[in-house]
């Protein structure tokens, strides 16, 4: 068995590597290092059965031939900026939509039939209902984000019934956890260790989101692909509760021993796209027998542990020295 | 008043051109004139307030210079073919999804902040509930066509939460009238007038579909955007009714005067992503006081008039020596 993992070097794609490769599996991983870094592969490039390759997965030459020999195929390769779509509008159709399509289009010419797939709750917009079920309405989309992610959704929806392909497709909430490289914490993480006085915060700090651990995420991926056997199979993956930013602000201090000023931007949400309340019906997952182990609180906790663990956070560029571009 | 049609050479497009003519607009036509035929040009090229660009929307700079003064984008550009998406799958992704997408950058660099966007029925993929309201469950795509208008309206609605554009998002049925250039009526007609006595029939002919004459398409689409001033507006459009394959082609064969042995391929849909039915709530856009005016059965026989008023549908290629490229 030889998975293809796209965005191996990521957040997700890493720990997904790292739990594949524990189980016994071959691991093809393809990332372009724009956001995933070598160290998170410092482990799976010491495994025989790994291989890196470091491309675009706009390059559908490179992507279709890194492929070549696979059994199944995780695509969890993305540009994961929620927040600042509206800088750079093309980079979601790129890395997400096209990125997708490439990788459907690759899967075809090497005749690989199965694909998990990292989508995300935000294809959601802003939902009327809470929990949020997978069968909801059809959802205005609030983030160029989501509206890229909902898009690549569709297109393997239509590969699977035009080609063949077995899918399965994870709505997660936002992740926590080892490796975790952006989103609030790591933000309000840098501006404390910066100046523990004062900790500026987008919106009015009561924006409530459900997050899970990504050790629990995998869990849940892994379940799904050995339960389900529809050609199309949809996830939301999340836990039962959220917290507030505040709450989760509240966290963060006392791991880390400080009692900042918390000035506020104001308004309901902190940019463009961020949605006010993020909780996900996950009844369908639960249904599996999966169920997370750990709580937000403790993913907070061991998120902020890993981040003062991991110094190479504060630096800008990846280090990718170690994975050859023409293998 | 300033209207840019994308597709303005094509069947609903040149209908619109004309129609806007007639209002008192200018309008700016662009079409690749892939599908789009420069004959149904031929009243609009003669109107001093018109002005026509033959350019491809894959090209985002071409498409944002002739934008430029426009107050209005309809966008109805489109590959229009849901049937033979899996013989060239790149092409409902690149003209329907990144070509929207080109047409929203581009509004954004000419500071245009409405649209009109010609979405499909199609997006429901295979509804569970008939009629099929604008509010279904997120559904699964089965056609590359779909899914790439999906995807279109995604990046529609999220262009307008980031930057303020006012859209309006049409989910149409087939529809039918003067200019009809593609489907199972053209389909018919050539095949009886190459051979009167057999005609084959993809599927088995109990394909059940909802059809809406081009001119009510159009009455419905400005009945919309007069009433309504939500930022994103979507509306089904289509007849209260359905008619099966197999009465069309009754329709067709008594006003041909032609009683041919039928052929049917077999099995419920015709190609990969036929709906065995299709059949749109449209009270959304009744309760404007839009209705159809005509019966399915009134648009066929007009279309198979049209078709036989209308030799050069028989030629492949369209001409375009009356609109320069350069323009």
């Amino acid at each position: 068995m030889t998975a293809f993992i796209t965005g191996a070097a990521g957040f997700v794609g890493s720990n997904l590597t790292d739990r594949l490769l524990a189980l016994g599996q071959d691991v093809v991983g393809f990332d372009d290092f724009s956001t995933g870094r070598i160290e998170f592969l410092e482990g799976a490039l010491r495994n025989p059965r790994f291989r890196m390759h470091h491309a675009d997965l706009l390059d559908l030459e490179a992507l279709s031939a890194a492929m070549e020999g696979a059994d199944f195929v995780y695509h969890f390769a993305a540009n994961a900026d929620v927040r600042f779509g509206t800088q750079h509008p093309r980079k979601d159709l790129e890395q997400n939509t096209i990125g997708t399509w490439n990788v459907l289009e690759a899967m075809r010419r090497n005749d690989i039939y199965r694909i998990a797939f990292a989508s995300s709750g935000s294809v959601y917009g802003e939902p009327r209902v809470f929990p949020t079920p997978e069968g909801s309405p059809i959802p205005i989309q609030t983030s160029l984000y989501g509206a890229s992610k909902i898009a690549a959704e569709g297109f393997i929806e239509a590969y699977s019934e035009g080609f063949g392909l077995q899918a399965w497709i994870f709505r997660f909430v936002s992740l926590l956890g080892p490796r975790y490289s952006h989103g609030h914490i790591i933000d309000f993480y840098r501006q404390l260790r910066k100046h523990p006085n004062v900790l500026n915060v987008l919106g009015d700090g009561r924006q409530r989101k459900s997050y899970l651990d990504v050790e629990d995420c995998i869990d849940a991926i892994l379940t799904a692909i050995r339960h389900n056997s529809a050609n199309v199979n949809i996830f939301n993956l999340g836990t039962d509760d959220a917290c507030e930013v505040n709450d989760s602000i509240g966290w963060i201090c006392e791991h880390l021993g400080v009692t900042p000023r918390i000035v506020y931007t104001g308004g309901k949400r902190g940019w463009i796209g961020d949605s006010p309340l993020i909780l996900l019906d996950c009844s369908r997952i639960n249904a599996l027998g999966w169920h997370p182990t750990r709580t937000i609180q403790q993913s907070v906790a061991r998120t902020v542990q890993f981040l003062e663990d991991g110094p190479w956070l504060d630096t800008e560029q990846p280090k990718t020295s170690l994975v050859s571009t023409t293998e």
